[in-house]
C-alpha cells in the first residue's frame, strides 16, 4: 500500500482517478485537493463515488501532500510546475497528468502554452509516461509526464511504422476526433449539449498543443524532424478518441498486419485488431486499452492507422495508475483489469 | 468457483453478463451459446470482451448445461420455459432475465405475452429475484426470475412508500425514461440512431408487459388490489432508467426522508439520496445501484420519488449477478465493485 | 412591412427569431441588440445565418428602438420590464418572450423571480400570448407576455379536459421533459455535453417557475385554484419538449379523442393526433406547432395526455411571431409554414 | 408548375424530398410510390408531414408516372435503371438520388455495386448533377444522376486547387464523417443508438462506393488519374457531413483564401468563410448549403480544405431540387430558402 495525494480533484481526469484508485489494491487515499470546492465531499459533487469515497476536497498544502509516496497533479497547465520541486525534494514521486513537463524543450513550451516554465531544470529529470516507449525509465522516475490524450492515440498508431522506417516522415497526417470530456469540465458556451451535440466540426486547425509533443517522440525514434499535418475534431458524445492517421509507404513490401502485432506482442493495453478490423471508440470506453487496425486501402502506398482509447483512461488517468504500477513495482495491470461498456 | 453457462449471449444482458462474470473471482465461465452465432467467437461480436473472453458461441444442448452449477438464459420471452424444467431436473440451477417466470398467474402470463405458458407448474416454485424484497428466498432458490428493468427502479420506489401505508395506492403513477438499450439488440428501424436520437417519445401507453408486473410486486405488499398507471418513454441515449413516481399521501405526518433511509439501511445497491437531491442516470452508469430521492414539491400531498438504474446492470445483468451471489453464498458483492462511468 | 427590432439577440430565442424573421414577408429587420456583442455581426456568431441576416449588433438604445413598429424582448428576466413602459409611450408595440409580463399578480412575480417588478401597473394590460386561448386580445394587445416553453406545452395539453370540467383540477401531475437549448446559451457546467450527454435527470422538483405560470392558466378556466404538480427533466438533446399529463376523471363516459379534436379543429398550429399515436418531439422540430395525443391507460380513470412542441419555436420564437402575425392583421401562418425535419 | 412524381419514398432522401417539395412554389405532387407501403399515407409513415403532404403511397407504375414532367428516384442502388428508359421514352425528365448513372463506365459501376447495368447506353445521356460543375449540362439534361453525399462536399472542397492546378493530385486524402443518416432507414443492428450512439468509428476504409464517383469527378478535370484515399466515419448524431480535406501544395505562393472565394463567387450554395474558421455541420441542418474553409496549418506545405453539408439536403434531396430549379428554368434558389437550424 502506498499513500497517494491529487491535487485537482475537480475535474474529469481527477474523478476519473479516483474511480480508479478507489478499487486499488495498492492504494490508500489520502487527500484530494481543490481550492474552490475544499470543505465539499468528493461524493456531492461526484455521486457516482457515493459509497466509494469518503474523502473532501482539502486546500492543496505542501505539509499534507508530503506525506504521500506519490501525488499526481490533475490541475489546469502551468499549475504542477510550481509544486512539484518541492515535492521532489521531500522524496514524494509525482505523476503530472497537464502538459508542464512533457515537452523538453522550455523555448518550446513557453511558445505554445504562452508562459515561462517555472522550473526548466526539473524538464530534464521527467520521463515522458508512455510504458509502450520507456517502460524502464518510467520504473526509476521520480516525476512522469504523462502524455496528452491525442499523443497517445498518435503516438501508438504511427510507432510501429516509424520505428521500422517505413514510412516517408515528412508528411504525416493525424486526423483526430475527440468526445467532448477533453475540452475540460469548464463552463465554456461552445461545449454546452445544445451547442455541441449533433453537430461535428474541426478545432485548432491552425495550430494545437499536441502537435508539438506528438511530433517530439516521433523525432526522438526517427533521429530527425518530422512533418505532421494535426487536425483535431470534436465529436458529439462524452468520451473516447479516434484518430485516423496517413502516411506514405516508402516500399511496397511490408506485412504491416505482422509488423503492429509483432511492436505490440506482451503489451498489456495495446490490443492490434485482426486484419480487416475497425476499431470503435466504445470498446475502449471506461478501460485503460489502445486498440489498433491497419490498413492499405485499394492496395495504395496511402498507409490508415485506426487508433481508438478512451481520452481519460488511457489517454490520462488510466496511463497515469498504469504508471504508477510500473513506478512502484506493483502488477502493471492492478486496477486496470475493468473490461470497457458495450453499449 | 462455480461453473456457469449462459443461454442466448448475442444481446445486451448477454454481454453485460460476460462483462461482469469475466472478472467475477468466483466464476468459471464454461458455455455461452447462440443458435444463430454458433462457431463464432465472443470477442468478435463484442469488441470490448477482448482478452478478457476466450469462448466461442456455441448450439444450446443440454449435453453441455447440465455439468454447469448454475444457468443464465439471457434469452426472449419464450425460451427459458422450454428448458428450465430438464435443468432443475438435471439438479442446475437458473436465473432468467426474461420475463418467463415474473408473473405468478399463468393466466396473466398469457394475456400478455400472448403464448400459454409451457411450464405452469415450475411458476409456483420461482422466485421473483428483487433482493430487497426476497432475499431468503432468493438464498434457497432453485429458480430465479430476474426482475425486468422498469419493475426494479419502481418498486424499490415506491416499496417505502406502499409498505409503510402512507400512501393511496389506488391511483399510483409512474412515469418512467429508458435509454435506448432497453429495447434490446434487435434490428428495429424505430431504434436507428437516426430515428431515436435528438428525440423523446413515449411508448407503450395503452398496456406495457411490466405494469402487470410492478402490480403483481405491489399488490403482494398491500395484500390487496393496486392501481398504477404506467408511462414508459425513450431517451435518446444508450443506457439508463429514470422513473418518476407520484403518489398521493394520505397524510401530512411522516418524514419521508428518515423513512427511505431506514428502508434501505444495509442494502449494499440502494442509495438513497440527501434531501433535496436528484439523482442523474449517469451516476450509475455500468454500476449495479439503484439511486433514489424523495421529494414533496410544494408541500403538497403529493410525493414525488426519483428513482435511476442503469438499465443493464441493476436493472437486469448485475442484479442477476447479485442473485447468483446471494443463491451461492458468495458475498453479496463480488464482481460488483465498479464504479459508475461519470462523465 | 412593419419595422422589428430585437433586443436581446444572443441567446436561443433571439437567433430563432431572427431564422424565421429573415424569411417573413412582411417584416423588415431594423435592429438586434447586444451589450456583450455590439458590433460583431450576427452571422458571424450565429453562422447559419450567414446571407440572410445582415446585421450587427448594436446597444440596446431608444433611439433605434422607437421607430420600430413592434420590438420583441429576447432577454433574460427582469430586462424587459425596465425598457418596456418607454416604448409602449413612443407607440412601440411588444412582445416580451421572458417572463416579466407573465404572472398578473406582482406579489406571485416577486416570490418565485426575486426581485421586485419595475411596472406593477403594466402588468394589468399585458396580454398573455396564447393563441389558442387569447387570440381576440392579442390582436389589440400593445403588450404580449409569450408563454414559457413548458407552460406551452403543458396548458394545450390539460386545456380541453379543464374548460370541459371532466377531470379532477384538485391534483394534476405535468411530468415533462425538455431539451438542453430550453437552458439557455449560458456557460454552465451542468449543461456541457459531457455532463448532460447520455444521461437523464430531473430538476426544479422543489419548484419551477413554470409551475404558478401553468397553475394561473387554469386557473383563470377553472375560476378557482388548481393543484398541480410539476416536474422538469432534462433530456439529452438540443431541442424539443415533450409533456405527459394526467388527470383523474370525473365520469366515465366522455369521449376524449372527439373532445381534443373539436378543441382544436381550425387551429393552425395545433395537431391533435389520430387515437393510439404517441408524438415524438422530432415531429415538430423546428416548426410552430404542438402536437397531441390522448389516452386512458388500460381503460382506467387517469387520462394521459402526450403533448409535444419545439421548445424554441412553438414554445417560444414561433410562438411569438405567430402573436405578431395576429397583432398586425397578417395571415396567422405567414413565415410559419416551415416542416419539421424529420430525421 | 410542374407535375412530380417520386419512386421510392419511405427512406430518408424521399421524406426530405417531400419537405422541400411541399412548400416548393413551383411543383405539383402527384404520386409517391412504394410497393411495401402502398396505401398507407405518408403522413402516417413521418409525422412531420401531417397538414403538408394529403398523398398515400401508391405502386410504382408507369401509367401514374408517365403523365409527371418530372420523376425523382429516390430508390435503393439498381433500381432506377430498371425505369429511367421507358420514362425517358415517354418523355419524362428523371432526377435519380441513387448510384445508377452516377458513374460513366460501366465496367467500373459494376465492379462497384456488384451487378450489371441495365442501360449502359443511358449512361452517356446522363449528367452528373452537381451544378457547380456543370450546370448548363443539367439545364438541358433528360436524365440526372444526383451526386452522392460524401462527393458532393468532397468534390467542392478539392475542385479549387485541382482546377487551378495547385496540388499534387497523385495523393489526395479525404477523411469523411457522417451522421446516421447517411446509412438510410434500413433495419441494421450496427445503426442502432444503442450500437451507434456514444461511439465513433470508421467503416469502409478497404473502399467505399464513393470512392470512385469522387475520382471519376476530379479525373475530368485533371484529365488523368488521381489518387484519392477516402476515409468515411460514423459520427453520433443523425444529419451532418464533415469532411477534412488533405492536398499537396505545389508551390507556396497561392492566395489560397482568395482562389476559393473567387471560384465560389455567385454560387447561391456554396459559402466559403473567412479566414480562420472552421465550419460545423449544424451550421447548415436543413439547408441546401456546403459551407467550406481553406486552411494551411503551421504554414505548411499541406493544405487542409473543411467542408460541411447536411447529407439530407445538399448532399441529397437538396442538391435535387437545385437541380429540378435548372432543368425547368425555375430560380436556382426556389424553395430551398429555409434557414439551418442552430441550435
Amino acid at each position: 500500500m502506498i499513500r497517494v495525494g491529487i491535487v485537482g480533484g475537480t475535474g474529469y481526469t481527477g474523478v476519473e482517478l479516483l474511480r480508479l484508485l478507489a478499487v486499488h489494491p495498492e492504494v490508500e487515499l489520502v487527500a484530494i485537493t481543490s481550492r474552490s470546492e475544499a470543505g465539499t465531499p468528493v461524493a456531492e459533487l461526484f455521486p457516482n463515488l457515493r459509497g466509494h469515497v469518503d474523502l473532501a476536497f482539502t486546500e492543496p498544502e505542501l505539509g499534507t501532500l508530503q506525506d504521500c509516496d506519490l501525488v499526481f497533479f490533475a490541475t489546469p497547465n502551468g499549475i504542477a510546475m510550481g509544486m512539484v520541486p518541492e515535492l521532489l525534494a521531500r522524496g514524494v514521486r509525482v505523476i503530472d497528468l497537464a502538459a508542464d513537463f512533457r515537452l523538453r524543450d522550455p523555448a518550446l513550451w513557453e511558445q505554445w502554452y504562452g508562459m515561462a516554465h517555472a522550473c526548466p531544470d526539473v524538464l530534464a529529470e521527467a520521463v515522458y509516461g508512455l510504458p509502450e516507449v520507456n517502460r524502464g525509465a518510467i520504473r526509476e522516475a521520480r516525476l512522469v509526464a504523462n502524455p496528452g490524450c491525442y499523443p497517445t492515440a498518435v503516438q501508438l498508431g504511427f510507432l510501429p511504422l516509424v520505428e521500422a522506417g517505413l514510412v516517408d516522415t515528412g508528411r504525416l497526417i493525424a486526423d483526430t476526433k475527440s468526445g467532448a470530456s477533453g475540452a475540460g469540465r469548464k463552463a465554456v458556451v461552445g461545449n454546452l449539449l445544445a451547442e455541441a451535440g449533433e453537430s461535428f466540426k474541426a478545432y485548432g486547425v491552425a495550430g494545437h498543443r499536441h502537435q508539438p509533443e506528438i511530433r517530439q517522440g516521433l523525432e526522438r525514434v526517427v533521429e530527425g524532424p518530422v512533418g505532421l499535418t494535426f487536425v483535431p475534431h470534436l465529436v458529439p458524445m462524452s468520451r473516447g478518441i479516434h484518430a485516423t492517421l496517413y502516411a506514405e509507404l516508402r516500399s511496397d513490401e511490408a506485412d504491416l498486419q505482422a509488423l503492429f502485432e509483432r511492436r505490440f506482442a506482451g503489451e498489456p493495453f495495446v490490443d492490434v485488431l485482426p486484419a480487416g478490423a475497425m476499431p470503435e471508440t466504445r470498446s475502449v470506453r471506461g478501460a485503460n486499452v489502445c486498440r489498433i487496425a491497419v490498413h492499405r486501402p485499394l492496395g495504395a502506398r496511402t498507409v490508415v492507422v485506426l487508433s481508438v482509447i478512451d481520452n481519460l483512461v488511457k489517454g490520462a488517468s488510466g496511463q497515469a495508475v498504469q504508471n504508477m504500477n510500473i513506478m512502484f513495482g506493483f502488477e502493471e495491470q492492478a486496477g486496470l483489469g475493468a473490461i470497457a461498456l458495450i453499449p
